[in-house]
């Protein structure tokens, strides 16, 4: 209910087309967004082109095929993240128009065009065990209409690779860094770039990384200024900051 | 040594106006940034007309000040970081142009005018305790050339509070949110607006808190997307990749 | 033995209908819960009306179903707590009367008629992945004799939903908040409402959350006053907390 | 804005009284509170007697006394909890009202009378070190109209001290458990007592005891049912909590 | 070689019996258990009557029949601990006198008599899932030798339980405590008696017991004196230690 | 009130000395270690000759003075543990006997001989700087009527000063091992001597020893069986421990 | 590039057989490694004989077939490590050279003779399921042309064994201590030998072992001088380390 | 007692001129370094012109002194670590010869020239902060007879500073690398050179550095091969192993 709407039911009061009773329960049970945090939630995705997102994780695939059925009443792009091939199956049931990013673990439900943006997201992996990770975040970032550079497995350990793809990270906008092990690579590409960097620690490694901490405390305590951090594994979580940060 | 650069010695070269050991011996200690990474370092801050900074934690005064009187030598402002009033004065003794901004402990030294930016960077605390750490970023992001608007002790335990400062959130281009204890406020905030948040654990709290862990988890786990975390207490990180993002 | 019988004791000890020797053994034998103690334990369910509790996690079916042959024996109400459809079977060998709640994971065999109290307990969950914790706190709490009123998937990312709720939270007793990831949405409705508030960090996320920390220590550095923990997952403890809090 | 408010307010619009563009205002700046939230923050307090309280911690001497004053102006009761003897004499210098707890480190400026609640808080401590933390947690309940019956030094390894005292734990409506070391106190009265136990960990302790983690981990596994857990050293919210329920 | 033999041999060397180089050669290849330290290792058990340990965690079952059948050629009992029924099954080929303690999951190879002490060593669980660790103590202790008094699910949150056996506790000359979850029985058996007290955590628990670190750290952190603590789940570590003692 | 108390009483009651009522008041208040707990708390301690023990740490001068004037009414002798300079002097007012043990940081108030034991404590440490801990147990082991063997500056990086002492590890009834930094001190006396051994971490150390936790882990974990820890630090434990062990 | 051939560049340059825009375009894409850095990644493998490596963990077959086939093509031998059976049925089927070690989990394809080191590596593991961790430090120092001896199950709790190995302690280059629990190995190996010491701790062991964490943290916080350690099961990184140092 | 000492013992024996009973003696006595372990202790360090080291923290300056004495009878240097000015000043009363290493907080007493190794230990930086523990290696392996390369303050987030020094790691027969913070520049060195590279971790950085842990986890899960970790801040341990090494 927007200022317009509130106006409008003032007005009915006035000319007593409404009594008053009705009006204060109308104002009163007023959903919240409707004066002033409208923008919240999916509304705030759909003005922006963004698509609406279903995390596929602890859901089942019959709820997975009842969220996608009632958001197909919509004319907006879908996403179901952390998806296997069971989720994706599902949902193929209830339109063929999903598209299987396998890598990625996302289904995608292209209701409209995507308009592309021409500043570009770099997505940048130290290894490739780092990939699936990163398509997360490629894909995201793609469905919400950016254009992505993957820049993959230029790891320090052998740092000239990196710098064999320096162009690509300093011609992007913004820049998303997915590493495990040591997750060195963020500290790196921060002192490279004057963009601002998105860095996801992964779970990629092995005895004392302890699932992603140890790229983690390198990635928060960064020598470098300018970069963010989101959660270990968190490919959407990068994709969709680096989107909103490509955006504005 | 850019492209233009290197042609001219080519054609010294080949003119025989410059023999070929010395153009070897110039070629292999050609810097480094002179082939494609000169924006790394302090050029890539003057360029965008960022200051130099200087983390003062860890650093004699003395150090500090002979830092400070090289620095005065360029025509870029200045910004020292964690200085207490003892920084102060002894950068005092160097330039009279000092400023010091005792709450964030910055002291600032202005040799040219910076240029605002209309878009609003907003800093967010959730207790008086976190003002400290947010001058730290707002001071930064100013002194960067951000306009920033300040919405202290709006915390999620009386949340009218925060609502109360909608318009304020809303109307930020980008947002730093500021939270110790349990740090629950990034995550409301995050849901709130359509903007890039970046988030400030801080060390406030007692018992489990573990000196910020509590928060900074709190703020990796967020269940609102568009949220990149910085390390505990680090308002400086988080008003330097604000002012990034603003100055795209 | 309550006084009565010790009185009686002593009456036959003056009367020297019992000597002396047997008395004093008899004294000495004197079970510990006949000084003063005799509350603890089962007893103390059984006075309030509280169901027999089985925690089924590493006990074995047959071990189980022992254990409620006895139990059927008193005419009491029996809850089996973390049970899998193959308990729920091996029960329903002894007692055709056992009721399973599966997505609360719990066995019920009610031998008589609960008393509903009036007062309500609000069971909130911030997301849906967390409703099987919440609903082994909610057929706790209703076998216990409470009413509960059910609020789930309220989680702060889009706090709108949450305050379209305003209401039932604000009409509980006692309040039951079951949150994962960060755990945020106990300090917002600990902010709320002016009732106790116990929390249940549960470990549903990834990455950093390790297996529920991250909402665990949210929740004891929670800004908001009024709010008691349990321990991660442990939807049971919850659910009987606010039931003896809500008997009060 | 309760309902009542909205009312005259659209009979004001109806009878052309308040033109709507104006009501359209008010009604989009109405006060969050004012449509259901009203209790949230102080308002709650005081509706239920509850005293104001600072948090001193943090806080500089200047900022409690401009707080303090601009409290004194309502008639309520005032609490500054983790207040040193500075903390004491500055309120001293506002109000000669104001009342030491020096074990407590609590402030208590008394507006108006306390109404006792009949139904006891037992406040009970394993060691004479974590009196200072059941201080605090006393005084809270006491300051917020509740009976309080201290039990101090009834730690397990002398475990006769506590059945010593066991009256004093059955007759109580809430119990409050202090302990630091193993903290194993909690477990074995939340096993006697049929009434909800609050149940702080201390930071009193050395080597494993990690800063009252180890307390705060047994008492979060408590193999008996009807705890909540407060954070470390958290008398205040501890005495709240009880407070709150003792009032129920 | 003890001081017997070195004469021996420098009395050859003197009589020329055997030359100085083959001494030499002797002297500095003497076996280390030679000069002082011959109770090493296997030796101790032997002399104590203890019998042969094989732990079988992390060894093929081929191994353990070839580690089996070498033991066999000595007259000392052996012990397999952490075996299933695949180990089990393995040793019965090897020899027809192995028994299998399954809830210990220890395998026994009794080759000569065991004499008893008289002296008791108490076993005492807080739950009946802390039975299988308990068991491997006691397994152990009886194939060292001692009698052993089991005192099982006596936990400290029905706490009479736990009096009703004080006698059994008592006339203990050393006690083994077992218990997983808050782990608190450590403490209270221990400010019970006036007897060592060894204690081992388990792992049985959820949520924050962390794999038995709460337990662990309860049992460290303890209140009551006289309290030495073993591994996680380490029954064997407990029943061998408790064993030692007990021989004393 | 033991079972001859309970007899006369009982005679009273028959002979109608006493009334019924008053007995049954007298039954009901009868102390708890009446019926046969009488062992807990200090009476076992004074039954076995212990001294009085009073844990300074968290006390104050004043408090400590008091505690030591009630105790000196008894026949026993005393220890103040974790005693500073200023708590000996304090003590000193209330008796000339008081002797301190700077490095144990004990004060030993001896009312009565100490029957020394003739079987040895054998009290080994890893560097120079366990010895103030070390002392503790020692300390602690001789007041409590032993004879103690120390054994110091034996660490294993040097292991040939280990085997120099091994004939007064061999010698000794208990062990007490202290170490810090990594531990591996009682893993190797374990392995050498046939006794039970009681581990001692130590915070010594620096980097990632984390206060001790780095011995602790070692000690828990060690590969030699017979081997239990206490607490870091905790001199008096062990001692205590190993005091009453040599008892046995 | 090395100088060489910037010089012949610069020759064609001044002959004018090459037109500067092209010299130009030649030197900015100039390889990294041509300036200086040639050394990394593979190319400082190949000159010390050093084989390819692949680290198949977390690679699909298909994956590691593509590499092994393109890696074919240069004459240097390869290792896959980490790898199954799996991966050494998809290598055979590339190429009948492979060469499968099962306990080190490494597939070896020789395609030129391996130089052998006279010096030699010593790999002692403290107990016998160290042994794949050894075993793949052990078959990747062969492969880089070490020899290497083995000294298997010499852990502390039985010293003698070691000591009955002292010889080949002594006579190592370099030695790579293998050990899980509590890792005491490392140190008392580092007292002994005066060469430098590789530690790896490894997974083994239950309890509050922590995935290897304890014998790291104890191997980290050795008091023998000399020690470098490793990731948690890196038996690669130590025969790699070792074999660096073996080659100086 | 080496082989000859042996010889000419037995050949007295032979002749008589020591009769067997002191023979044994003897033999029995000979210090455990006699039959082949001599190389240990501060026999290692004096064969290889090793100076004797003394650890000075937890020391007393009294103790240092005396130790220093002692010492001084041998013809070796003598170093003492972690010396404050107090312990130079103390030395200084024992000797003239002692000089001071401020940054190093190390004191040396040359008594003999050192012999320089032509081959050179580079030791690098990341930052300022780091240099204090960076001298404590530089110092240490200065005074055991290596060339030092200093390369400070070369950390990845300016990382043209790094490769203007690449000659200087290129040359390097061993390198350490000293990094707070993150700790990436351990990774990008290893992945550079082709030498052995010791990380050392140290404490600077804030928030969630954990005093070190995060450069720690980092070096320990580096992706670079050839790379050997010592604990956080360990300067002295670096700089041995790294003479170690390079003696090789």
């Amino acid at each position: 209910m927007d200022t317009e709407s509130i106006k409008i039911l003032l007005e009915n009061v006035k000319s007593g087309q409404i009594n008053i009773d009705d009006a204060v329960h109308q104002l009163k049970k007023l959903p919240f967004e409707d004066i002033g945090f409208a923008k919240i939630d999916h509304h705030r995705n759909l003005r922006n082109g963004y698509p609406e997102v279903i995390y596929s994780q602890g859901k089942t695939v019959v709820q997975i095929k009842e969220i996608v059925k009632r958001l197909m009443e919509r004319n907006n792009n879908i996403m179901a993240t952390r998806a296997g091939m069971d989720v994706f199956e599902a949902i193929k049931e209830v339109t063929s128009d999903a598209v299987y990013f396998e890598e990625a673990r996302i289904v995608v439900i292209k209701k409209k065009d995507i308009q592309k943006s021409e500043k570009v997201i770099a997505i940048v992996t130290a290894g490739t065990s780092d990939i699936s990770v990163a398509e997360e975040a490629a894909v995201t970032a793609e469905t919400m209409g950016n254009t992505v550079n993957r820049v993959y497995d230029v790891g320090v350990a052998g740092i000239h690779r990196l710098f064999a793809n320096a162009d690509s990270l300093m011609n992007a906008n913004v820049l998303v860094v997915v590493a495990g092990m040591e997750g060195a690579l963020a500290s790196v590409v921060g002192g490279m770039v004057d963009k601002p960097v998105i860095a996801v620690p992964t779970s990629v490694g092995y005895g004392a990384n302890f699932g992603g901490l140890s790229a983690l405390l390198t990635m928060l305590n960064s020598c470098a200024s300018g970069i963010g951090v989101v959660n270990i594994d968190n490919g959407f979580g990068a994709g969709y900051l680096a989107s909103m940060i490509n955006k504005l």
